[in-house]
């Protein structure tokens, strides 16, 4: 029996053991490896929105796969939440943990919000994704967004939005006096300041409203996501664009669902939300070279037209009054300002002995 | 003792139970979860090498960061494999598992891997990306290396690189005949085709082979790789780009690692590549952007000229000369400038009314 006994006890003493060990492993697997992550992120845009919807679904899928199932992100479109210029508010509340959205949609919310968008005359997608990630973008994003309980990411480039469809040509600084015109934004605000007239009009009556003359000229985005508008039918000329030279869209996640996320789950999320965005612009030049192709076979009359130099000058001197403005008052503005500036005026002699030298030897 | 017999044989008979359970558990999820792959890289560059190393070292942390370290990718630069040409074997024997390179390297080996880095007159960084993403390039690369049991990534993009460094302007196409320039490659067969004498020369002996006229000119890369090789202090005139219109660079992973790999680590590996490669162009823009207003500052003689319109046509005749040649006897050569060039020609009218115009107008 004290041979038994001590044998019962060994194997109790080494199964007891084992079995704690096992759960301890087991439990600290789960902690660590097992555990699930649902979040959920509200977009402005409807269900099935091309491009900028492929966005999300790309970052979600590209954050379950990596994860194997372990970080789950619910879309929900704006049908489904109901507020689509209501992500910045829905995410800093923690009523959702993520959005998708614009950065300059909240400028009347936070006015330094504006500049993370896309500015007039500014740069380049590539100019600005080097300023984004080498030229203290990114941080002045944080300084922005941080005070809100919110970080954001990019979230993906449309490229150079185009100037828009008009149905008269633009020849003067006194063909802008009184146009009407559907262009929100600060952009809207530079149009005002030379004398147009920027309304807001919602998406699904622009095309009637084009047609009947109630508005005179309009910009969406480009031939990507314009030629499913029908514009082109309607409208003879196509202006080259000035006013979001490569807008990036931002991914917003709520401060305290990042803390709560493991160091893995962490990164999957930031690079499943960086590499989604990158994605975006293939796709976005894609969409524009091939629905441009469509339009010009289809509406071969459909004239491009450059906005003179004289309109041009007009345009930006507004601008430029206006970011005064703003500098003025703010002196965040005025730093973020002068990062772009400077870096503009940096990147730019590189573009210009590059990207334009190189397209203008092809055109000849 | 038939008791206590029974005890011993149900406390041994759990203790069994559990732990088999136990290490059954353990072995799954060492398997599925926590088995550590050690991946070894050789890339081209030397240690430390700019931008280019900077791709490897950032794939290989979001790798390991991703995967909670299960994904351990160590990278072997030039100085350590010897062999800086022989990524493709080496990779393709399983010598190593993965890879960064530039496709074009091995067109003496496998002709249509010539078509993957960057062709002349041909497409910039964006149009590239659209045309492997969403023009078919990923599957024609596929079915190009897929027989050598390689897999072919994206691997970062250089942007445009410039036309190169000349001591004696170019006005006229006999302006080329005899001249002697460093050009490698296909862009050097182009050189050869129109009269220059293409030589190719150790990258350590080039300032001193510039400066003493043992070479005429020579093409690098663009300010962001060319500042630190010195050539502005020897040669006055900076020719804009033509022959690499967007340099992408590759990552190859042998067929076996890659099968090896379970479905969570594939994508981590894949995601890693194609952010990567995305993070390198935004840094070779800010390199060149910083570097080439370096040089604009410290050598403000320094004439950045465009080839004459005459001087381009002849370059281009001589291209179209050669790939001629190369499509005749080869079917998928054929197939793959077929839809390079189509594509090209799709998206090129787009990057024309968008940032052509754009860059235009702002340098008015």
């Amino acid at each position: 029996m004290t041979i038994i006994g001590s044998v019962v006890k060994r194997v109790v003493k080494k199964s007891l053991i084992v079995t704690l060990g096992c759960v301890a492993m087991l439990a600290t697997s789960a902690q660590a490896s097992e555990k699930v992550y649902r979040l959920k992120l509200a977009e402005t845009w409807g269900p099935n929105f091309p491009i900028f919807g492929d966005a999300t679904k790309n970052m979600a899928a590209m954050a379950e796969k990596m994860s194997n199932g372990r970080l789950k992100i619910r879309i929900d479109s704006a049908n489904k939440h109901k507020a689509p210029l209501g992500i910045f508010d829905m995410v800093k509340s923690g009523q959702y943990d993520m959005g998708h959205s614009g950065s300059y949609y909240w400028k009347g919310k936070v006015p330094n919000t504006l500049y993370f968008t896309s500015m007039p005359f500014g740069m380049t997608p590539a100019e600005q994704y080097a300023w984004f990630y080498h030229g203290g973008g990114m941080e002045l994003m944080e300084q922005v967004y941080s005070p809100h309980n919110l970080l954001s990411f990019t979230g993906g480039n449309s490229d150079i939005q185009m100037g828009g469809w008009f149905q008269k040509e633009i020849n003067t600084v006194d063909d802008l006096k009184g146009l009407k015109m559907r262009i929100p934004g600060f952009a809207g605000e530079i149009l005002a300041e030379v004398g147009a007239k920027p309304t807001n009009i919602a998406p699904g009556e622009l095309y009637t409203s084009l047609e009947r003359n109630t508005i005179d000229a309009l910009e969406w985005v480009g031939p990507s996501l314009d030629l499913r508008m029908g514009f082109h039918k309607i409208a003879p000329y196509y202006y080259t664009g000035w006013h979001e030279p490569g807008s990036e869209l931002q991914f917003l996640v709520n401060k305290r669902t990042w803390e709560r996320l493991p160091a893995d789950l962490q990164e999957i999320l930031r690079v499943a939300m960086r590499t989604a965005a990158y994605d975006m612009y293939p796709q976005a030049t894609h969409a524009s070279g091939k629905n441009w192709s469509t339009i010009q076979q289809t509406y071969p009359d459909i004239k491009v037209k450059d906005f003179p130099p004289a309109v041009m000058k007009a345009l930006r001197d507004a601008n430029d009054r206006l970011l005064a403005q703003h500098a003025e008052k703010d002196e965040q503005a005025k730093a973020i300002q002068k990062s772009q500036a400077d870096y503009l005026n940096q990147v730019r002699s590189w573009t210009n002995i590059s990207h334009r030298a190189y397209l203008n030897s092809q055109a000849q």
